[in-house]
């Protein structure tokens, strides 16, 4: 029985998406990727909408089973915080309206779980990521970034679930 | 005719919702205000989803023409303006996601059009608030930001109207 997983990056300039198959041992296997790139549309409230919209119309042809994004620490100032945090608030409205849960990792988590170490830069992870589920090519970083949290979420359930903690208390514990 | 107008003050902890039926003269009648209190939900997607369902029930149930809401320039840090923007993205799509569009007015320009003066602090405000609207007793903060938001817009609105500039150009001056 295979988990599909949906792993959202998001930002104010391009959204990440990454979707896996993950069975119960966390072996992942690709689905789909994309980055929604905001049109450079004046009207910030229809550039949320794009991202709302958007991700509910692939959660509507994927349907995923669970969902996960990364969690943001720290931003370079407070106007970038303020435009990724709107973002985000988009992306998460656009999940849990369409009655999914949603994990957060914390940067550190997807890069141990993707790369081995905490301090992997970006190009790592698009490599690494590459390797994982056997796509050819180069990936674009943002949607790297997205299929990166999506097997973090894949390694992650799979190692709670044989360690034998409950769902809820695995969810709570975040 | 009159215009309902919708404003949106929202919050990380509490976002204020204020409505005014308004005349083509930006004269402006008291409907409804309440403040969305965020429940301690440790899940910070539900969080998001209670501003973004409560929200929409709000504009089904009381069928606002127009929104409005307050820019942001600056938030303290970027902590807080991350969680800020989070909160914003959740309640623009609420609107943008019911078919309205929305407007935004700096912070300046809701204190000029509400106590007539660019430095007016909070209490100011709540007191302005409650006289236009002929309000008996003191206004909580957050809702009184939220009706002030659209009393701004009513009376901006009305001005472009009188002085001649279309609507359309008047959206793309913002």
């Amino acid at each position: 029985m295979t988990t599909r997983i949906l792993g959202i990056d998001p930002g104010s300039q391009r959204t990440g998406i990454g979707i896996v198959d993950a069975d119960a041992t966390g072996r992942s296997v690709y689905v789909f990727h994309t980055a929604i790139k905001l049109t450079d549309n004046e009207n910030f409230a229809l550039r949320l909408k794009q991202i709302f919209d958007d991700i509910g119309a692939i959660v509507d042809e994927h349907r995923p089973d669970e969902v996960a994004i990364e969690r943001v620490f720290m931003a370079k100032n407070a106007d970038s915080a303020l435009k990724l945090g709107q973002a985000r608030g988009a992306a998460i409205c656009a999940v849990v309206h369409k009655g999914l849960s949603m994990q957060e990792y914390a940067p550190k988590e997807i890069k141990q779980a993707v790369v081995g170490g905490g301090a992997a830069d970006k190009t790592q992870i698009q490599h690494m990521v590459g390797v994982l589920l056997q796509l050819p090519g180069k990936l674009q970083a943002d949607a790297a970034d997205a299929l990166a949290i999506a097997l973090t979420h894949a390694h992650t359930r799979s190692t709670m679930q044989r360690i034998g903690i409950p769902r809820t208390a695995w969810r709570r514990r975040r």
